[in-house]
């Protein structure tokens, strides 16, 4: 058992974990004010910060410390695969109750440093003090070409709606948490997609790069939530075909359904591509499916269209921690 | 009376308050996934982040919501100074109490527009979450010319050490702060201080950019915590002249030498400058004072030397908020 640290044990911990990470880009990490990083040369700079809060966003009783460095970081570089961008670094703000100073941070500091390595994104700096609940915010910076970013206000009426992956995994995997005693002890590929995202890195890349999607945004908070975010950007409506929805095979088509409408956290790109392009979109890339899942419409209202042909508006029952009591993502 | 607002309400209010803040750098600020920014040509960039918490860094009771604005942003800016950088843009997480959204939000973004605007650092995106208490992380984004930023580690045996402007004002204010009840009514040049400090932005580009100092950090913690910093990222040590100490004329004279070696929250600017150098350096710049109160020594001990030439080891106590119960900072 590990003893608890002071602010410069903290600060210590991540400098030795993190001491492999440095490179040509990062001209000073950690140790000094502030850090200083090398922009490439002719790109335009990706930002982006995403909050990570014990008791809206995890549970310290149900989600292991290393899932919770790992996704802290995982969540917040798929803003810059939405964007079609390259992640660069990273700053960690964390806060800690003292006695979650020892094996606690280190468990979490590993999770980071694997997600840091695996998604090729290293820490640059942060700031550590202590809190009575264990407070996360992660600022991630990346790279693009000037005028590759895509945006959610590219998408025009007649543009094809797709998604990536699979919807509603981690929403399952995260009702399977909720309904067991405490802390995961096996995980499935529900659970962990729920535990360990992988953003969409090169899939966003690839569609940046070739210039087929008009818009595009990553689905974090379900896609409900996130589809009118991205139609109210563009002034545009969409009509999306539940028979298309590429859920996961469940038992239970309902159930699977509302985690695919509604559920968050899977990270997935949801992206609109003309209807010329579409042609020139394979059906995987970088084994990933690319799934067409309805049309952009001029009438700004978002219709689903059920297995009989109805029209529905679909009303948004994702993610709003200011409004869901029972918050998690 | 402002009625509490959701997510995107409270996104709103930050678009609304920082909508002239855009420029020919910050290519897409807030609405997005992510924001984009155009790094200056040739220049490198400097990264730092800080927590702005209730109940460490502020208290709700006695902090108005416009001092709180402000001074997120300013004490992440110091960083910036620190280097001898200059702004360029910020990102906000902020996490609230549900019933803050209201007229307390907009007091709140009131002070940090102020705060942006004077120090010209604009808003580039952010997040936003409901929590109990209110959390701010800040990170802010700085520019300088290649091999031009002052860091900690460049002090060697023989510099002079010299502090900019007045040493533990801000402290006394923060000690008016604690004995009055409630919010202040009215605030002294300290209090002012306390609540509203300001980078010392100009003076550590100028200190940078004529290439004078050998070694630079800001002081927020308090001079008997941050010269220890300074002095190991050098692997030095260093003697202050207590008679030398730029207090800020008060009675009582031991509370103020108290406030000045360990007093935080001056956001003023501590640096070290070789013997044939300083004779170049003039008294005042841009405004502020420039004091040598010691110097740099070989052997890797912190000396004051008191007014009758005794020496005392320097004790830390400035603030660690893992080890400090009565935090504030």
């Amino acid at each position: 058992m590990k003893k608890p640290r002071n602010e410069q044990g903290v600060i210590q911990a991540i400098e030795r974990t993190f001491r492999a990470g440095r490179s040509s880009t990062l001209l000073l990490a950690l140790g000094d004010d502030a850090a200083l990083w090398r922009p490439s040369r002719g790109k335009e700079t990706i930002l982006t910060c995403d909050w990570f809060l014990e008791g809206t966003h995890f549970f310290r009783e149900k989600h292991p410390a290393g899932a919770i460095g790992w996704k802290c970081l995982a969540r917040a570089t798929s803003d810059i695969a939405a964007m079609g961008g390259k992640p660069s670094c990273f700053l960690l703000s964390l806060a800690l109750p003292r006695r979650f100073t020892g094996k606690w941070l280190g468990d979490f500091l590993r999770g980071l440093r694997r997600a840091s390595r695996s998604i090729g994104c290293e820490v640059a700096g942060g700031d550590t003090t202590p809190s009575e609940r264990i407070l996360i915010s992660v600022t991630v910076l990346g790279e693009i070409h000037p005028g590759r970013a895509l945006l959610r206000s590219g998408a025009r009426p007649g543009d094809l709606l797709y998604a990536t992956g699979t919807l509603g995994e981690a929403a399952s995997g995260f009702e399977q948490l909720r309904r067991q005693h405490g802390a995961p002890r096996t995980a499935n590929a529900a659970l962990r997609r729920h535990l360990y995202p992988k953003p969409r890195l090169e899939l966003g890349q690839w569609l940046a790069e070739k210039r087929l999607a008009s818009a595009m945004m990553d689905l974090s908070d379900g896609l409900s939530s996130d589809l009118p975010r991205l139609c109210s950007g563009s002034g545009v409506g969409a009509r999306i075909e539940i028979r298309l929805l590429p859920v996961t095979s469940e038992a239970n088509r309902h159930q699977a359904l509302e985690f695919a409408l509604h559920g968050g956290d899977d990270y997935e790109l949801l992206f609109t591509v003309s209807r010329r392009k579409a042609e020139l979109l394979p059906p995987h890339v970088r084994g990933v499916k690319l799934t067409c899942i309805g049309q952009i419409t001029r009438e700004p209202k978002i219709l689903l269209v059920d297995e009989k042909g109805a029209l529905i508006p679909l009303r948004s029952g994702g993610w709003d921690p200011f409004r869901d009591k029972q918050a998690i993502r």
